[in-house]
């Protein structure tokens, strides 16, 4: 086969350490990846209001496959999140967090096996607010039907092509009930396309409440933007946290740019302590993305593997081991 | 002492009864209270634009205090939901809910022992929804600043009055820094004021994450009305669900109504089945308030004492008694 060229944003703080901790890994497994390095910039990119370089962000439009390691957003005037600028720019629509209980990592949760899946660039995020008069701000949501179907088809999309068996519609729309309840008609719509998927609604406050009493219950969840943002955390919390839950972003002509989660922890960055894991099993979501498929059961097995044997576990989970000598010991499984 | 007029809406579905349980709970207490009963009515008042009666809010305006059981708004248009009606009408501005493990009701939590304090008029409540343009909704989420004083004065007030040590303000002013960045200025200014009691403020997904994996690191939370819905249905779950939860609201001019957050289930009303433990605590609340504060202890002592002995547990907890055999056992308690 030939090489595939990815973009990969190693970001800041840790970020550099498990971007490596995935090279070393992909190099052992023999994955045909040539990687595109792009950091974030010192200085703000007039074409694209924001640290990051317009380069890089062609980089992941040519490619159309990156890994994203966290970025800290630089605190100032005058840009923009780096975050958000990537979903904007990049017209990353969807964001996708498979969460599933560690063999072996106990929580206080077993069996959780469900996938959220966020639209990622509209709702309580259209960045639009202003003061109404002394003392009385406003901020819009905006739901559109475009990006509620485009979301809507990628989860039903992803159920069929996971063997998933249900999808169910996260809301708030008995009281937001033309913004909520666009996307609800919008989900129905899709869900007639695929009579063999199931279909059900569950306003938010619910979902939350089952989620922590029997998360078993849930599938394949899809939602509105800051629902999604608060869903995707508590469901990572079930299973051990953001450390452990990989995440991928579907964007616009195809575009898959795999990304950890988790926040840079500058206090740990460069002591050879942080955790790869949501890093690498972000990186296997791309893998199975360019269907390499052999080498992500491989390499997600090795993963799993190495946690499940708890010899080799990073200070985060309660172990002792450093970034590098888990690294190895995913390798070694390899 | 002398007796105290309250007011009591049963409500609907399995409300009368669990109602019936209370009333024969503080008939055995003694609690000096004489219940003005109000139901929801079968046709819409012109003067409440609701089922709700004018009568019954004043009937909360006059006697300041009230308790009331689940309503189920009838579907239709030309109406307000009864809940909001409620909170608009009554300026029910703080919905306060105490989340505490039920000793000897085992569920995958212990020692949970917080509470939400919710913003309960504004916020993503606005109502305030219209289309754009065709495929293209917006949603207005309103923060005042007399809203969010009013709210954050009253969880400080109650973290005090109660014992706490720290209040959290729950909050996404990284992404809508203006309505939640007013919220948090509003709940700094508060907590200037309350030396003694340890201020923070924390994300929203951050904190669901928390709450999933360590909910002890929590104390009194307060946030803006969505959240507040989101997370106290999500607390609830840790504890057992909403039938052991207990709230009451805030409002203008020093009102209190006590009420259970859990649906009227229809589907086992009046057949003697339902847990009134939500209630009787929801009761107890309004007794607190009252400074009513022996008899709140008893009470509360003798429902904590029949759930941990576990002999006579409703269905809905995995038990086989019926409400009136419930309500009987906490009887013998007192
Ligand atoms: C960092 C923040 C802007 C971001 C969000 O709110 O979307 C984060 O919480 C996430 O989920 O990726
Ligand atoms: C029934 C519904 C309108 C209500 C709300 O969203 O506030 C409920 O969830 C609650 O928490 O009291």
């Amino acid at each position: 086969g030939e090489t595939i060229r990815a973009t990969l944003f190693p970001g800041d703080g840790i970020g550099p350490e498990i971007a490596e901790s995935v090279k070393q890994v992909f190099n052992v497994a023999g994955v045909p990846i040539e990687w595109e390095e792009h950091y974030v910039g010192t200085e703000v990119d007039p074409r694209t209001e924001s640290f990051l370089t317009w380069e890089s962000l062609e980089s992941v439009r040519r490619n159309k496959v990156g890994l994203k390691g966290p970025m800290a957003t630089p605190i100032g005037k005058g840009h923009r999140s780096l975050n958000l600028t990537l979903r904007k720019e990049l017209g990353l629509y969807a964001n996708v967090r498979p969460c599933n209980s560690l063999p072996g990592y106990k929580t206080r949760y077993d069996d959780v096996n469900l996938v959220t899946i966020r639209e990622n660039t509209e709702g309580e995020y259209s960045g639009l607010e202003h003061q109404v008069v002394r003392g009385v701000v406003e901020s819009l949501k905006i739901i559109t039907r475009q990006a509620s179907l485009r979301v809507a088809e990628y989860a039903f999309h992803y159920a069929k092509a996971n063997g998933r068996e249900r999808v169910s519609a996260i809301h708030k729309a008995n009281i937001m009930r033309k913004t909520d309840g666009l996307f609800l008609k919008c989900c129905r719509e899709v869900a007639e396309k695929y009579p063999e998927i199931q279909y059900e609604e569950v306003i938010i406050d619910n979902c939350c409440m089952t989620l922590v009493k029997n998360p078993v219950l849930f599938d394949v969840l899809v939602m509105p933007n800051l629902y999604g943002d608060i869903i995707s955390d508590l469901c990572a919390g079930l299973i051990g946290g953001l450390g452990l839950t990989p995440s991928c972003n579907i964007g616009e002509g195809g575009i898959c740019l795999a990304e950890a989660v988790h926040g840079s922890a500058p206090d740990i960055a460069g002591k050879n302590l942080a955790n790869p894991t949501a890093l690498m099993l972000s990186a296997v979501m791309m893998l199975r993305h360019l269907q390499f498929n052999d080498k992500a059961d491989r390499i997600h097995n090795a993963i799993l593997q190495t946690i499940a044997e708890g010899k080799y576990r990073t200070a985060d989970l309660g172990g002792k081991a450093s970034t590098s000598e888990f690294t190895n010991a995913v390798c070694d499984h390899i």
